[in-house]
């Protein structure tokens, strides 16, 4: 058995490995080939605990996750992740690895599908990311080494200022962002929209990673009207947990637009026609197969701590 | 984070204190104080996964075991046992362990806090063993380390022989087991009874751990009929899970016999009657308590290897 720390889990997980993860993952996902159960989710002392199993031929998976906002104050990450892979032949654990890294890597890779799959190039022209935490950092780094990227900016709350000097970006404002990017990652926790489709320009993408409720929106009425476009994780997923899709389509403002899982538009090679958004609300099947290619990967070449249970 | 394995944790639970881990387990599940949702049952190849997690007030745990028949023309246990503990309060991983043997370990102890309940002495006369498997192996090593025992008899299908070698046992047929123990632990795969009350002693106490099924049977109806008092680990799991539960009850074979819950019997200091039977099909808060207290006794005293995820 080996451990993957976060720091192995960013050695062996570079962009071009995690974002064919995830293309494996969508595609396993459409095709119906991964067992994925409806996740366990518990209230624990008032905060949210998740439990997500899954398998497939290669990799059983299961994640644990917990938001415990009162982390903030001991220091520690409010979200707290565990993955373990075991194999579904023997039933042997293979590895263990950290869940909040992984999940970070696994969406931001994710983001960057949804938008080669748009764009059809790699070169996206102005990226913007919205929010400063820890989805956004890996939102940026996987970006720069994926990407070829004209300007990037960033906008947050706060702490866009040290993220952006980090990765030598451009700190700004939120309209000046969206007024300028052609790719835009949407990675905050606001419930309310941050994506106001009267600022954005003629041929966008958006990735929009947060809204994990049915009442809550990130991307605004005005974006939904522009988009051609309108490409999912998982139908179900979206229809279930998300107001940016539940409300849309309550409204029927998704009639007439192409809305299509992202693993049904690469099986089958439906064309996407920009403005485009990707909404994603994390599926499963993402942490299995991102977290056995890591353990390959790892495994490869010598990453990792060997440990014996 | 630390690591403990099946030699770890056999070194950290003595048969003293897996007992106290049990009963403290079954009274925080009787009085209703341990969160323990439905668990997750997956079939993947063939083969049967359980996910089972559990929250009480100092630890959540959560065991991911399978089954897996073909791994012993791999060379390799049946069954395969994960476990992990987490901070209720903060999310983060404190251990890791052999679920097998942790498993193993719970239910040899829930077997001899049965006994103890029962015969209210360490002193319990002849032992009878039936199995030679895991479970057999380690109700035998915790309660020669637990009781004060007169003789010790096994009896099996195969490998009872070397299995009362070890142990400087009596391994003998079925019959003359059954007629000469005071105490008879069934610990086989059986469907169909293994324990027959027709060869019982007046004064008997068993403990049943096997017949998982809503049709398999450990117990014959002789046994049922003599007995005074019906001992489970969970009056829920029972009436769902083992033919040695359903059958007798749905025959109206348990009417004027006290039936109740091992935590329920502590807490309220129930006086047990001879002829006894315990029925346990194994319960989370067994793992979880057990768990915590290996945690807490493998820190004390530096077993376990640290590692950091």
């Amino acid at each position: 058995m080996i451990i993957l720390s976060g720091r192995d889990l960013i050695e062996v997980l570079r962009a071009e490995i995690a974002v064919n993860a995830v293309k494996e993952a969508f595609k396993l996902y459409s095709e119906r080939r991964i067992l994925q159960p409806p996740r366990v989710v518990l209230d624990i002392k008032g905060n949210w605990w998740g439990i997500m199993p899954s398998s497939t031929d290669k990799s059983f998976v299961a994640k644990i996750v917990s938001v415990i906002e009162e982390n903030k104050n001991r220091g520690l990450p409010s979200v707290q992740g565990f993955v373990v892979l075991m194999s579904p032949d023997t039933g042997e654990t293979l590895a263990i690895m950290d869940g909040s890294i992984l999940t970070a890597i696994r969406t931001s890779a994710a983001s960057i599908l949804s938008t080669e799959i748009s764009i059809n190039s790699r070169n996206i022209g102005n990226l913007g990311v919205i929010g400063a935490g820890t989805e956004a950092y890996y939102h940026v780094k996987l970006s720069l080494e994926y990407f070829k990227i004209q300007k990037l900016f960033i906008t947050a709350r706060k702490n866009h200022i040290e993220l952006a000097r980090k990765f030598g970006a451009e700190a700004t404002d939120l309209e000046t962002l969206l007024k300028n990017s052609d790719v835009v990652f949407a990675t905050t926790s606001s419930i309310t929209p941050v994506v106001l489709g009267k600022y954005l320009k003629d041929d966008f993408h958006v990735s929009s990673i947060g809204a994990h409720t049915p009442n809550a929106r990130e991307v605004d009425d005005d974006t939904i009207l522009k988009i051609r476009s309108y490409i999912v994780d998982s139908m179900e997923a979206v229809a279930n947990e998300t107001g940016d899709y539940i409300i849309p389509k309550q409204r029927g403002m998704l009639n007439n637009k192409l809305v299509a899982e992202i693993g049904e538009i690469i099986n089958k090679n439906i064309k996407i026609e920009r403005p485009s958004l990707f909404k994603t609300v994390g599926i499963a099947a993402e942490d299995n197969v991102t977290a056995y290619i890591a353990y390959q990967e790892a495994i490869k070449r010598g990453i990792g701590t060997n440990v014996s249970i």
